[in-house]
């Protein structure tokens, strides 16, 4: 559709000197040495130069763009902090890139409540920074949320280490103002948790900027629990671990965090962080955070402790005050950096496991590491079967990305086969759309290319995610050409 | 769209024919004595007779079914169990109702990774029976658990007492299998809570059977916790009770469940279910389900009975034994049933309000009971602000359902005014359509359409339901002119 609408050559003056007139000239940026910075977001290794960047400030800025780049039929591509690990925010040719990262504001804090209303350019950390005194939290906690954007968490339905027990964005985002692709601002969702009508906040979070553009969003708010603590045990063989978390489950206990690392990961982290408490012999970590009443989390705390020491727990040592459990946790948070001081880069999966299946998964990955050569760190939400498996390997070497993009792909294949997912909580994005044709059918695909369609009509927004694309995807390709179906040429539906 | 393209008088012969052939002839209900059943849903006064109900016993015969009415273009309408309090099963002149009753197999119960898969037809409570011997349970609990539907349960997202705590249908559905309202077979999520693409899922449940009908379901079951204890306060005002709710919140406990019925609503419960625990002279009792671990429900226990006695309960009653909080939960869940029984009829409303609202909201309601002149009951979901004012009237008196009505449009606008919701858990369907312009603008209900016009593009599919008309509601209608939108006469999309 966008191949065929585009014109062959764009005259971009109109356009900026409107995009200038709406958003104010510094907010317009179109030298090329400044656009760098927007050429990829977190997965590096996919890059396109977009042919702006605005900088909006508020709500009206950005429906004002959109409206903008409607009329001279420009795909537009909303970036948050660009920390995204999927290529959600990757620019296509001749785009403007909407960046909210000067949208900043946190618009509302309601404790009674327990709700937040914040910009999209709102940093994730910031959250639980303001209502912390109070005694309250926002519960997905990527990683990167001490640089993550809470707009880009809407976009790829972030999860993090917190959300065993708490559910990942989706579960704590109770209304959106947003801007549709043609850049008219509608509310979705509201201020209580169950609304009539369909649930499309809920089809807009995970969206992954298809759909529009997020700019003012509601959050739920949960108290702090009384106690935390953070036991870290350590074992002797990956599948221990593994039996471990589900065998914790299984006991009906749902901790706060349940984190895998295994001794690639223990020691890159402990090279570059030097936390000083994970043990660099240890063929894997097992990280359990326990929260709750402080009887309970007492309790608990034993039967953990019992669980780890049967399935053969060398040792267990327990975070009891802050700033040991925040020491025990950034070694985690750092491991995807930390791998990238170990080798000269690496590729991250995030893949989606039955609980029970953990143990098989991890023995196929090492037998894939064995065969492929590439040495494969495993750092993963255990708790949620949720793998991220880091493959190791030297981008600077001619046709080394593409292998590494094939391990990677035989990881999430692997993962399907065995009843899982192609994402836990990184999204498609741009990366992994040519595996979508794995976990669903034509059908499946078709139909939510439908509901992209209401909100989307036009495809300009962030075109190129998600959907396979005969043009890039030769699986997919083999897949549509079954019904003859073309979705990267599929006629819009008329809007009434 | 549907009145126009209708014909003026359809030969029903063939239609018959081909159903009684895809269905098997005992399977299509055509006399009119035994189509009386079908008239209406728990809603009873609201009545139309379909012109057929069909029993399909698999997914195949509904996908037949509804083929069949494309075919003819007749309008269809699911129906489970019948027990929906907002006409969502309410027939059309002229459809076929396809009754999911029969399809009421559990097809598959995998305890390992906590799902259980079952067929639309399945009462609510079985679930929780087949289970709850392995320590598990299913948590979305309707009152009228013993004979609702799931299938049922996923078209109104229903509720229940323990949904503070656990979330309504939609946090316990992973996966479905719909027929779409074209007659195709999609498989919407999956067998793992986190699924990439668009959360269609989400969409699907509490759609009201406007998008299709479920016809496997995959819920998720939840571990039983390990001590349960039911408190009953009995309280001297219903502000006291109200006030003692957001307490309990604010001091960061969640309970399994947190319930208020008012004086009128204990001696109706007394008089009928004889529970002999219920205190007669209370003005107002609050029912809290305190759920963990042992040591956790003594300890929250001991907080909460602070909280009630500082808001001057005059005595609170503990149930430990699962007899004894059977008993308590049996006055409550049966306390629409006891309503019936003091009072010829009764018309239940079903608002939603932020929690702090409590208290100035049932002032309200009291306010319109005594300037209208009816008894109104309230029994509610406290800890959600899920109001359930029961209106007491007689239905033999002309004229007396409109009044009626109205004064529980009064309480939806009261709930919208205050920041609520004119639903919880029992839906929109036919009866609170005509409300939903007070909480959406035109432009929400009309992305809500263009998202039911992707999976029912000819209106077939439960016509009627969700959303105003302006031949039914006045006020939508107004609302509507503004901008000569008529959803009634809406054009088709064109699927490609």
């Amino acid at each position: 559709m966008l191949t065929q609408s585009k014109p062959q050559k764009l005259n971009w003056k109109p356009i900026i000197k409107e995009l200038e007139a709406a958003l104010g000239t510094k907010n317009v940026i179109q030298r090329k040495e400044e656009l760098i910075t927007y050429e990829c977001d977190g997965l590096a290794s996919y890059r396109e130069r977009p042919a702006l960047a605005v900088l909006p400030r508020t709500t009206a800025q950005v429906a004002a763009a959109v409206k903008i780049c409607n009329k001279y039929n420009v795909p537009f591509i909303a970036r948050g902090s660009g920390t995204g690990l999927s290529g959600g925010a990757l620019p296509v040719e001749d785009c403007v890139l909407i960046v909210t990262s000067m949208m900043r504001k946190i618009l509302n804090v309601d404790l009674e409540n327990q709700r937040v209303i914040v910009q999209p350019g709102v940093i994730n950390s910031w959250v639980t920074q303001t209502v912390s005194g109070a005694g309250f939290y926002y519960a997905p906690d990527p990683s990167s949320q001490i640089i993550c954007s809470i707009g880009g968490n809407v976009a790829e339905n972030s999860g993090g280490v917190h959300c065993l027990k708490y559910g990942v964005t989706t579960n704590h985002v109770l209304g959106l103002q947003i801007v549709t692709a043609e850049g008219d601002i509608v509310d979705l969702g509201g201020q209580i948790p169950e609304m009539p009508g369909y649930d499309l906040t809920g089809v807009f979070v995970g969206s992954e900027g298809t759909l529009g553009i997020a700019t003012e969003i509601t959050l739920r708010i949960l108290k702090t629990a009384e106690s935390i603590c953070v036991l870290l045990a350590d074992f002797t063989s990956v599948e221990a671990a593994a039996t471990t978390v589900a065998d914790i489950i299984s006991a009906g206990i749902i901790p706060g965090g349940m984190e895998i690392m295994d001794n690639l990961s223990i020691n890159a982290v402990e090279d570059v962080v030097k936390t000083n408490c994970y043990p660099r012999d240890a063929v894997a970590i097992l990280l359990i955070e326990i929260d709750g009443l402080a009887v309970e989390v007492a309790a608990n705390k034993h039967r953990v402790i019992d669980i780890c020491k049967k399935n053969g727990a060398r040792d267990i040592t327990s975070a009891a005050d802050a700033e040991m459990r925040l020491k025990l946790w950034k070694g985690r948070k750092a491991a995807f950096a930390a791998a990238g001081h170990v080798s000269p880069d690496y590729y991250v999966q995030d893949g989606v496991i039955p609980r029970t299946q953990l143990s098989y998964v991890l023995k196929e990955i090492e037998a894939l590491s064995q065969s492929s050569g590439y040495r494969i760190a495993n750092v993963f939400h255990a708790g949620d079967g949720n793998l991220h498996p880091l493959i190791l390997y030297n981008n600077s070497i001619p046709g080394e990305l593409e292998k590494v993009e094939e391990v990677g792909g035989e990881i999430l294949k692997l993962c399907v086969r065995v009843g899982g997912s192609i994402s836990g909580e990184h999204g498609i994005g741009a990366e992994k759309r040519c595996y979508m044709p794995d976990m669903f059918t034509v059908a499946d695909l078709e139909t939510m290319q439908w509901v992209r369609e209401v909100f989307n009509p036009q495809g300009l927004a962030n075109p190129g995610k998600i959907f396979p694309t005969p043009r890039t995807c030769g699986e997919a390709a083999r897949a549509m050409s079954d019904t003859s179906k073309q979705f990267d040429t599929i006629k819009g539906v008329e809007r009434y």
